[in-house]
């Protein structure tokens, strides 16, 4: 089975499960995404582009394509690679907003190109976005992803908001998360098709997701993540694994975070750690998949498409594992 | 005629020369405006919507409501607000990009919530317009909307890429006008008629637009612009006026735009005045908006909305004159 390149690994055993429509789907979907960005590579400068190209996991466009089935080829690809899109701009303004170095062991375009073409870089990803889904000519869809993109904003806005403090609670944390990061995976299996089960298999996946992102940040090694240990820390950003150890160890409510250099960040990585709450938070993910997964079963919905995006939410804890 | 309290004194005249719908259905512009902002208020930051509140001549949603005329209420309300929202959007982030401490005289987003919520802020303008647009129902529009948006993303990275380069010609910097501002100024009033001499007279008048801005930032006063003079300059933005003043005084080529500082800047704002240049620009602004008046002559279109669309051309040079 031929498997488009830069599709990286964690994907593998969907695509091998998968009949022949998938991988050709997907090659597709790269070729949209090369051409938004190589485009305009000059502009953006060529690290820029590369590191936007080096890709991640195409989570998104997959859950597009599997809910949408083989039957709808091109506006389905064009929906998969707008939703991806809007994935990247968020990625690229992220790096703005936190200052990042690196982003999948990659510089990031506000490192090698500055803050300032990064914020235009952005915005030209998310127009292209629109623009793609548009010439579709479909507003339901950009309903569905203008909506998606007002949560991811306001999730960011809201994360900008609670930064460096202690006293936000779990409640607040997942509401966070879904703004952030659940209502896009929500959004991708919507644009592939409208039903209820697949709005709460999105949403639950892509909680778990955030979850698993946020326990690995504390977790590392650095060298399977691309980037420092307890880099959220370092932003500020408090997240569910220090909130689960504060309630095993309260003293660590006490630590300043401003006051945290990459040693101190590291430091209070292991203190987490000690506390046992990064298995607390995994298990609270495999809990949430596992719900995802039956609220798939319960979806009217035909059983290899069924089985294939149970694989990508198989394939959301392994990659964690 | 009632007059919506927030629309600002350049429009008046336009406002005046109006039948009764002109005025309401700005009203339901600001509405809308006011809703997209005020919903997120908390988030913002309560000077954040202020500033944004402040608002600014409303020309584009004039554009899309004039040339929309008065049989096309709620859709082209839309248009006219959603069209706004994305300026807004790029001003939040040109802010964040220029480290503008003002704007219209008012701190900036950037200025007063960090740049980490203006980049935040930003986007949550820009997906806001395009779930405005969508409810509509209209992918047309979207469309419109989407190409304008790249097309302003794509000057801002020329922009950023021409910075502090003394050697950029009048035609990049004409290149980089279109993209940056004449487009949105098409699309506001392609969003309210598809006709090809709207387009023409759109261009037009924000290009002219575009070079009276540029002028003013060398020519200040302060008092009247709201921000220092010479910003653009402080910024490495290379624009007509000096571009035209290096013709007459071609020592002007040699400053280092890296080493001014705002006394530098102010001084070389006068060396450019004394060539000239100012008026130059200004008369060539003045040339585009006739250019832009005699291709609306030629459009077939209602009498009173082609005179009411002929003041706001003559709004955008008497706000400068």
């Amino acid at each position: 089975m031929t498997r488009p390149s830069s599709v990286p690994p964690p994907v593998t055993a969907v695509l091998d499960a998968s009949s022949r429509w998938l991988p050709a789907r997907l090659g597709e979907v790269e070729q949209l995404l090369r051409g938004a960005i190589a485009d305009h590579g000059e502009l953006l400068g060529a690290d820029a582009a590369a590191t936007l190209d080096a890709g991640g996991k195409r989570l998104r466009p997959m859950l597009v394509l599997l809910c949408a089935g083989p039957e709808r080829d091109g506006e389905a690809v064009r929906a998969a690679a707008a939703t991806e899109l809007v994935h990247m701009a968020t990625l690229v303004h992220d790096d703005v907003l936190d200052d990042a170095p690196l982003r999948r062991g990659l510089p990031t375009v506000a490192a090698t190109s500055g803050r300032d073409r990064a914020v235009a870089a952005g915005d030209l990803l998310f127009s292209r976005a629109f623009a793609l889904l548009a010439d579709a000519g479909d507003a339901r869809s950009v309903a569905l992803l203008a909506d998606a993109s007002v949560a991811l904003a306001r999730g960011e806005l809201a994360q900008r908001r609670d930064a460096f403090d202690l006293g936000i609670d779990e409640e607040r944390y997942l509401y966070r998360c879904r703004l952030k990061t659940a209502r896009l995976f929500e959004c991708a299996c919507l644009l592939g098709r409208e039903q209820e089960r697949l709005r709460e298999f999105g949403a639950g996946i892509g909680l778990a997701f955030q979850l698993l992102d946020d326990v690995l940040d504390v977790s590392g090694p650095p060298e399977r993540t691309g980037k420092a240990r307890g880099t959220d820390l370092l932003d500020g950003t408090v997240t569910l694994p220090l909130i689960e150890a504060a309630k095993s160890d309260p003293s660590i409510r006490e630590v300043d975070l401003h006051a945290l250099d990459a040693a101190g960040a590291e430091a209070l990585c292991d203190r987490i750690a000690a506390t046992g709450a990064l298995e607390r938070v995994r298990a609270r993910a495999i809990e949430m998949v596992a719900n995802a997964k039956a609220a798939l079963e319960k979806a009217e919905f035909d059983a290899e498409q069924r089985h294939l995006l149970a694989l990508v939410a198989d394939g959301v804890v392994q990659r964690y594992s």
